[in-house]
């Protein structure tokens, strides 16, 4: 049971994240094989788009929420694409909300599974990084550049996400 | 007890590794505390060099190795790094190998710590990618690009590498 303030966290899925950004996980067949067959690859999952800046790789480590999660705070980075890989086969908590005229609309909730990591497009309005599980260590692949790449909107009233 | 076929893979740090790469791993403080404080980000681990090419997000899901591992085949990217960031919490074997001329000199074995990630440098020789538990899945930062970008070499006897 929801209410307009309550989200249930539905399971990601590439084709329900497509507006917001991509997942990049090991779905269906490989890409290629290479060494020898030992090893599977599937190529190039994230449109990266780092504008002026360039590419880099950095660790997050971030404290794990308890559920239901209430927020009320999400952001956005207008100058790059942002890509989160969990270091542990646990579930993350996914916020996003697409853009109406520069404000955050209403947003939508998923939940990973396990070997999922997600690559928000930039610009993509999006909540804090919420790990549910584990030790909240990810790698961050994010845009390295001058100048403020950080917009934050805080709606009026907090929204709750449940998980099924 | 080492011969000269036989490596005995080390712990993993960033000074001994230096020559070959970067280990990407929350270790000591954060650079900075993000989202309120509910977040560490340790900053731009990586020295990524993609020359004419573009960053990538691939997906990798390796066969696990049993132990001893023999090998004998090792190869590098001449025209970018190649970053590894595993998946699972789980160590993985890293063998690299320094450059003597174009060809690679006596090789190096390292075992990660789970939560530890590399960036191979530009041209590092090294093995193939050697998952040594759990499910072999990892995520790839490497050059999309046009163009050969893989140079295998084969020792003429193999090397053998254990663990403590």
């Amino acid at each position: 049971m929801t209410d307009d303030r309550t989200l249930l966290a539905v399971p990601l899925t590439a084709e329900a994240f497509a507006p917001f950004g991509d997942v990049l996980e090991a779905a269906g067949d490989p890409t290629k094989l290479i060494n020898e067959g030992a090893c599977g690859r599937w190529h190039d999952l994230a449109m990266l788009d780092l504008s002026d800046g360039r590419a880099g790789i950095s660790i997050f480590r971030a404290d794990i929420r308890p559920l239901p999660y209430r927020f009320s705070l999400v952001e956005r980075h207008p100058a790059g694409s942002q890509a989160f890989i969990p270091m542990e086969l646990v579930p993350f908590l996914v916020i996003v909300a697409p853009d109406e005229s520069g404000v955050p609309g209403s947003p939508h909730a998923f939940v990973t599974e396990p070997g999922q990591a997600i690559n928000l497009h930039r610009g993509t309005w999006h909540g804090v990084l919420t790990p549910i599980a584990g030790s909240g260590l990810f790698a961050v692949v994010d845009r390295i550049g001058g100048g403020t790449n950080l917009e934050e909107w805080r709606y009026d009233a907090p929204f709750t996400v449940v998980l099924n």
